[in-house]
């Protein structure tokens, strides 16, 4: 909790900073990244100085861009997985939520696309709590795992190639194509078959009235 | 076979292509593909106007490069699993072999890491070979696969984290990496951990004395 309440130039200078990261995360999402400082700042509708009060280079203000959407997407998890005492569970539903959200959030999966293999040992989002209900599933002895980064690399992988096969496929079902990779990764961290095939069949909160993706928070 | 033994035009036609291909490769490898086509012809050390002889555009020569590279690597993988009749031994080697080339082999896996998630639904190289191997191993009872399609999606996305780890982790023991994570996929695929750990122990072909990764070939 803060020790006074913010100052209205601080609140300004929180508003100019969140401007600046929409207007990144849309260029990402469009794939235009290589634009004039001075684009960014007029999408955004901030002075061409305020840019250089929040960040020293175009690069880091990509990079606050994609940790943001990262933190977005991993607290809209967080708020979804709460109340599971399975960690098998947590894992299944945050990796079939992720896979829902490359078409219902278009923006915020371009941006997870764009980060890339990065993604696997990312310290914010979905990485970092990916590991942890991995970990917590091998300690409640739900999973199998010989070495949890390595397991990573191909969790990461499979959601940038769902991700990619998504947006290519459009005639695809992809809740369908979610459900069934999470239930292959899940045979790959130890759940049998049977187990696997029933913790994706179970209902999952709805993704469509939570609205957190980029863009839409205030 | 050909009708008629090439003619001395014709083999200086396939020189100044291959040349071409590999000088792409190269910047490919290098991440510099944004050169102008001059800087490419200079450095296959051919005419700016043969390059208009063979390509009609720059992404044109770029396609022709990594297809090249994928079926270079295809070749490779069919040579060193000649004689084996278990085609989930087959899928294993291929993968096992594949995670060893990022290191051994830079150049020919930084074309791989550069077509990036492309190469789950590419027609050259590794996927294809990957499909067919995994819907002989299902005929053979050996895999329970649900959809070969999403399967390859995992498998692809976990080729490509395996490379990007390994070059970014120098320190990290490849083969032991590789596998792991092959291991881990032949688990997704239905077979026991048992199973899945003694095919992965089984010793492998040496990949080092079998000189055909792109820049190698004459």
């Amino acid at each position: 909790m803060p020790e006074h309440a913010p100052s209205r130039l601080e609140r300004r200078k929180a508003r100019t900073r969140a401007a600046l990261i929409r207007a990144a995360q849309a260029l990402i999402a469009e794939g235009k990244t290589a634009v004039p400082i001075l684009e960014i700042t007029q999408a955004a509708d901030v002075g061409m100085g305020s840019f250089y009060n929040h960040f020293e280079t175009k690069e880091q203000l990509y990079q606050a861009a994609v940790e943001d959407a990262l933190d977005t997407h991993g607290a809209l998890l967080d708020e979804l997985t709460t109340g599971l005492d399975d960690p098998a569970q947590v894992f299944a539903q945050s990796f079939r939520l992720t896979g829902r959200l490359h078409r219902r959030h278009p923006e915020l999966s371009k941006v997870l696309l764009h980060y890339g293999l990065e993604l696997a040992t990312s310290e914010s989002g979905l990485a970092p709590r990916a590991r942890r209900d991995i970990e917590a599933a091998v300690r409640a002895g739900r999973f199998t795992v010989g070495d949890t980064e390595l397991a990573m690399v191909t969790i990461a992988g499979a959601a940038l190639g769902l991700g990619h096969l998504l947006h290519h496929q459009p005639e695809r079902d992809d809740a369908a194509a979610t459900d069934r990779v999470t239930e292959d990764l899940l045979r790959m961290l130890g759940l049998t078959a049977a187990e696997a095939h029933e913790i994706c069949s179970r209902p999952l909160p709805a993704l469509d009235t939570t609205a957190t993706g980029p863009g839409t928070a205030a």
